[in-house]
């Protein structure tokens, strides 16, 4: 009797494991292969200003930001090259992935099509969801932030850099695809340079902006699924040709 | 001499007009064939509170709402059937099509695929732009709305919704897609029924949503071309097949 109860227990198991992969499946299949699970990064420090001189750098050409720092008055104001929301920490291109790697762990992930998973949607603002992206040769960096740009109206923006200068970013597209509930809804743009500064990115509004309602809509228990996919942009391709 | 200077006028507006059509062409072809050119209808009276049991008696079934306002005690709060932003007109499902035609001057396009083209998106809100779009058999109302959530910040509010039953609209899908300055967004989703009431599917924020910044990215001129197509969903599809 005894083996039958276990029996029994082990069949419900192994039914329960193949419900979950098959639920697993179906919310991600249509978004891509690879899935990363993506914990928050949570912050009360806020540094707004610290992205001022980056763009004007980063406009002028492609040299690291950090060169700039003798004409910035204000310790406070040094360009950032580091993306993450609070991190005070600046430094040239080139090392940017292994101080993301190391400081901040954040994982690389290969693959043309990934489907990013950011964890506990409902931690309070200022939160940060990042992972990097190795595709096509170059590193990318996709970052999720929740922050309150009205008070009380907390919102969800999501961006994806290219750890390169922009004129690299100029060759590649960026898609973000969200798909639940039977909506669907799709971003795509050219990645800005990490050189930019995700700060002013979001705080312009250019990029995938959800409000609280329609992230509960494409969330599923708490976590939010995004697709990714990058190529080559047309006027890359069409020089290719050339 | 005044015939060259005649001849050589004629030729500048030739290309000119050329010009001016290839250019329509180009921001357009992405997005579909036919162009409908959207004049704002800006309002000053809101109401809204007018929808409380409009939702209630749609959730309930197909009646028109207008059956039910004997158990609304407050005149104001009757149902509404006209999506219009602040038209107090009530009346059955099977009228709003004349209704929207003959009182708002409301356009029907016919066609699969459309454009929308949105003028003026700078007039404060709030304010709407409105179609009707037959197709499928079915007569569609696409809603774009200019109003301010949160004081001093307009959003833009886009939706589609279905002048026929809650039950009808599940047959469907609709689409709407912005394509401008390398930026793509995309939206899909079922569309609601009128008895719903466009005003709760907006404060919901169940729609495609832009925020100024990025309204203006997909703008040219100040207009916003719209691309909208309408096809009968998965379940319509296999309940057919059946």
């Amino acid at each position: 009797m005894l083996f039958f109860t276990q029996c029994f227990g082990a069949v419900l198991d192994l039914i329960h494991l193949r419900f979950q992969h098959y639920k697993a499946k179906r919310v991600f299949s249509a978004a891509g292969q690879l899935v990363c699970v993506v914990n928050p990064t949570h912050s009360l420090k806020y540094a707004p200003t610290r992205c001022a001189a980056a763009q004007t750098s980063a406009e002028q050409g492609v040299l690291p930001p950090c060169h700039h720092h003798e004409a910035v008055h204000d310790p406070q104001l040094v360009p950032c090259t580091c993306p993450l929301f609070s991190c005070p920490w600046e430094g040239h291109l080139e090392v940017v992935v292994s101080h993301l790697r190391q400081t901040h762990r954040i994982n690389i992930l290969q693959g043309a099509e990934i489907v990013f998973l950011a964890t506990e949607m409902h931690l309070p603002a200022p939160t940060d969801w990042i992972i990097m992206h190795s595709c096509l040769g170059h590193q990318f960096l996709l970052v999720l932030r929740k922050q309150e740009k009205y008070e009380g109206h907390p919102q969800f923006f999501a961006t994806m850099m290219l750890i390169g200068t922009p004129t690299q970013a100029d060759n590649f597209t960026y898609r973000l695809e969200l798909n639940r509930n039977q909506r669907r809804l799709k971003w795509e743009a050219t990645p800005r340079s990490v050189l930019e500064c995700v700060d002013s990115v979001i705080s312009d509004g250019d990029c995938l902006v959800l409000n609280t309602s329609l992230a509960q809509l494409f969330s599923d228990n708490g976590s939010l699924a995004i697709g990714i996919a990058i190529t080559t942009s047309k006027v890359h391709n069409a020089e290719a040709e050339m």
